[in-house]
């Protein structure tokens, strides 16, 4: 349920509002709008009546039922505005958003050693992406496939994003190693195999990290929104979407079915940033760039794309990973469509005004504090 | 099997070897490109020696053996260059093909009337269209739904077509209707549900019209791509697939899942124009612009858009449809992004220009002739 | 609509009302049950008051809507009794149906000469078999492979039939050749790929023999029944529907995924025969014993089993078909089983018996003349 | 790679062979069959020359390397024998297994309360179960749906495992819990969403407990081999598979496709144990009945069977379970088919003598020591 606060109400009274709605047993959450302020409310809100809580106060324009499962994740919660999440970065804030650039995260599926990973890092800041990404540890099909280089590899992690000043995005399979890895990470991503570990989405609910939630093999949209309402719920409002592929009967000559409609369709159930991968996506490098571009097109707002310094010897996902040249050439190609839709920049804001705006920021959701 | 000759070889050596060949029991089939000519093989290559096809000529470059199961579809038999598909409209040649700008087909799914599919045609050409589309024969999942006006409706066609000179595109269900729709369609449309249908495949195959096929429900790549060589099999070079979905496991919120990745695994295995139709893709109107974005960014050489003037009150596809004034306004959009991949065109070629064009490609497989 | 009538109600009453119900546009269609009759309503019902209906007769007992949108295939509209097919053979009638023993189809996938099937047709009858199945004209995916003998094959066929007297199953693929194929099949077979061919569906609705309609790769349970309500709305009482497979994301070790679970699912939804074909099911020969022996637990009606006398030079589906041996020892196996559910039978009856029996059911739907 | 020692090789000779292979950097794991004793190797097999292996010892049969991608859980690796899990339960061991009678598991989808889940132990035990399911910690889409009352939860299970002597199978979600479930737990189950949660495999494989492990929606046989795979690589031999239906585009009728193909396929590939869970695999009560049989007819191991004293009432998946009554008639009814297949046991064998038949098997992999 959601209370829609009329323009202009004064902040008095929507906190007044707000602490009459906790004697309700209701827990209020405020979304400040250009415009309107919204209150959504949590709780047992089928057994109240709206015209009871319209009758709180005059300032009150509307009191509306969510009647999707997802509550905080869908885009009446926000009564139709996107939310942002805001990442602080050594090289400054980087916001994931609807009005916002969009973010490039790259990097190999493993992290193999500091040489390599400072190498690659090196290459993708230069090329424009500003995120790193690298898996410490993996989440493979085999017992006695390579399992990631571990707690080595949140290292050699950290030590790139101090070379680079790139933000770092890396998985966490596991709640025991969550506490490290949210030592390093910048983003902490949840993988499409446990994207319904309900256990592992609570604790990283409960954090303060911005959360990357891929969709899983065989995820209806649905039940993605339902795993990142996990995360809500748990209290931590940085949710990024990442699309990824879907399991499909056709498996042939892509991995998987990159599901690109999967965009406007959560564009119209939730307010959450919207990124694609179309590396796992499709599995095969040459596949890469023509979604990348279907991507933007589609108006995602961010895109993960792995990137190996000698994809031959990659020990995992070589055939889906761009070169660094490849990465660099695929950047120079996709800035002009980009910039064709408004949603490519140069420059970076600084780390100073960056903190200014997260500051000012800091009574919506959707901002990360260190 | 493939013979690529030598850069500058004469016609008639090119005949020559082709008589030759006639002798190993095999067909040729030339594809002259800008640079070379190759000739494709069809017959028992298995037991042939590419070895003693070499020793024919001097010419002869290379022979090769096309490792798929199509042959005539895949792009080794145009040795990588891409083939066209041009239709004559009494408003001049269409091109469809990765060379020429992107072509839109547009309208409802059934022909409900000769006004309204007059009116539609009208309002289509004005907004940019090349093609209307529109239902005469309906495969509807229940036998009692609306299923076409039939006969009837495939004279408002032609009606439609006179008025506005648009090309027209229908579908064909049954061998037996062949004939009738084949006198009004400029482009004989095989539906998803009739894609395994091989009698059909065959005797389409046996006319001179170009013809459109689309992906079945469950149909993989290469399944769809065998269709296509049943067609092209029987004589048919003038084929033009159209990816509208596939059936997934999430169907809440999108009718199919567009598999837009399909588009580059085409052009790596495909030298056949690709069309893309949003509306069947996803089945809700509100989704289509932005897969019509992501198509074009894709690289679709065609977009199939169901539109309708009362979509609320259409026989069939209501929810798919866009609105005359929708498509306008969607053309209105869409041609920016066109233009900045330099595939759109406002200034169509007039008839006679496209004649003599016609007339040059003539000895190119993908010319239809009326 | 149906109409349940009092038990007991005269004949001449019944005949009245369905006089009656034809004066409002409306065709009724008679199910004599053990205890009462039903009378099913097409047409416009969804406009008709039930109570006018109820109005009619003081017999009439209950009015009922059917909700499912497939009408005559509900099994309201046999208000719960299942129906037979019964098909003669020159061996005797043999009926298909929950009432009965598991009729068994066998043979290969393609005829492949008229010794290979004679041959074939002797060692099946002789094992238990009531059915010969086998191709004339094959759906493949390739237009190169072999597409079946065609003419010939029916005549090698009908040869078949002669010797052993087991009644035919062969598969019709075009409308042009309904005629042939229906002068020497006992039951029309409309394979997987064509389930949605609705003209085809109409044409064989519109003839005087059964049809067994396989499921299409990727069809609901829904639409299936919907392609049986196309024959069954043309006027073909006799369909046999058969589970084959259907297409998943997991065809590493089996082609298809059979869908067992559609049995008791059918059962709940309609009065219609099930036949299971394991051999498509699963691709593999050596999965086919466990499959039949589930199918039979399920509760089908009639099993299709792939044989063929030499499997490894088959022509197509080697790997799916059973030698004849292998049927042989198939039908010990499970002739135990068979009897455990009470479906099992060694001696047929004889055709005299049959047609008796046939006369006095010629009332029911569910009845094939010859 | 397996080693497979001559019927009647030495103990000592055995032994001497197994150390030779450690110096080797290999991990020797016997399997001692009825007539052959088996020594599977683990280890970097792919360098090593079958060859020299053989010249170790004349004793050596042959040396064969396992093709397939998982290796204990392969059925080579056992030279073709089925392995046995064997669990205490304070009624006695109960064996899985394909040479041991079909194990009843059933109980409902959370444990409510102690009154609940005692009253339902003990009808359970009543009608023949050997085990009692129930959730203590619940998978659940929603976060606002019931998640089960956890600790508490499993105090009452133990409860009804004192009262009934019935064996205890509950879900652990999470690393942390394990050590708490483990305490209660007879068999630890792993859900179908977390099938591939690698670090919960890693961690239950390293635990002295029976495993069940749930098929994922998505998961090909080769994943759901894969993860069997991750827990008998971390130590633990005794893991029961559990097929519970598949994700697929069909979901109107039944909640997932249950594959039971999966058990012909997964006797050619593995010697585990394979429970069927119908379900889950349909979500409908209706459907089960059908189900089960087909399960025992294709040759299930072990049914696990939701039933709850009240479904209308039921927290979680109502729908799918049967009544206490219904799922004593359930029994009655498979019992004659259980007979049939020479499945089907009344009396138990007593805690004594399975405690003797335990030690003599403890040279065997595939028993549980408390």
């Amino acid at each position: 349920m959601i209370v829609v606060m009329k323009s202009g109400t004064p902040a008095e009274e929507i906190e007044r509002v707000s602490q009459e709605l906790y004697h309700w047993n209701l827990i209020p959450e405020k979304c400040i709008g250009q415009h309107k302020t919204v209150i959504g409310l949590i709780g047992e809100t089928a057994i109240i009546d709206p015209g009871q809580i319209q009758e709180l106060s005059p300032w009150i324009e509307q009191v509306l039922r969510v009647e999707n499962p997802f509550k905080r994740a869908s885009l009446e919660f926000r009564h139709g505005q996107p939310s942002e999440v805001l990442v602080e970065t050594p090289n400054g804030v980087v916001a994931f958003g609807q009005n916002h650039p969009i973010v490039q995260v790259a990097g190999p599926c493993s992290v193999e050693s500091e040489e390599m990973i400072v190498e690659t890092a090196r290459a993708l800041k230069a090329a424009g992406a500003k995120f790193l990404r690298g898996g410490a540890y993996k989440p493979r099909t085999s017992p006695y496939a390579f399992q990631g280089h571990g707690e080595k590899a949140l290292g050699w992690l950290l030590k790139a994003r101090e070379v680079t000043g790139l933000g770092i995005v890396t998985e966490v399979m596991d709640t025991a190693d969550l506490e490290k890895v949210a030592q390093v990470a910048d983003i902490i991503q949840i993988g499409a195999r446990n994207m319904q570990n309900f256990s592992l989405l609570k604790r990283v609910g409960a954090i303060d990290k911005p959360v990357l939630l891929k969709r899983g093999m065989s995820a209806t949209i649905q039940d993605w929104l339902m795993a990142a309402e996990y995360i809500l719920a748990a209290g931590n409002p940085n949710v990024i979407l990442c699309e990824r592929g879907i399991r499909t009967f056709d498996q042939k000559y892509t991995r998987n079915t990159l599901d690109l409609a999967a965009i406007p369709v959560l564009r119209s159930l939730t307010h959450l940033p919207i990124m694609v991968d179309p590396s796992h996506g499709t599995g095969k490098v040459e596949y890469v760039p023509a979604m990348v571009m279907a991507a933007i097109a589609t108006g995602a707002d961010s895109l993960m794309i792995e990137v190996h310094p000698n994809p031959a010897k990659a020990l995992s996902d070589g055939p889906q990973s761009l070169t660094l040249e490849g990465f660099e050439q695929l950047m120079q190609e996709m800035a002009p469509l980009g910039k064709f839709f408004g949603r490519w920049t140069q420059t970076p804001v600084t780390a100073s005004q960056n903190f200014a705006q997260t500051r000012d920021r800091s009574l919506v959701a959707g901002v990360s504090h260190r």
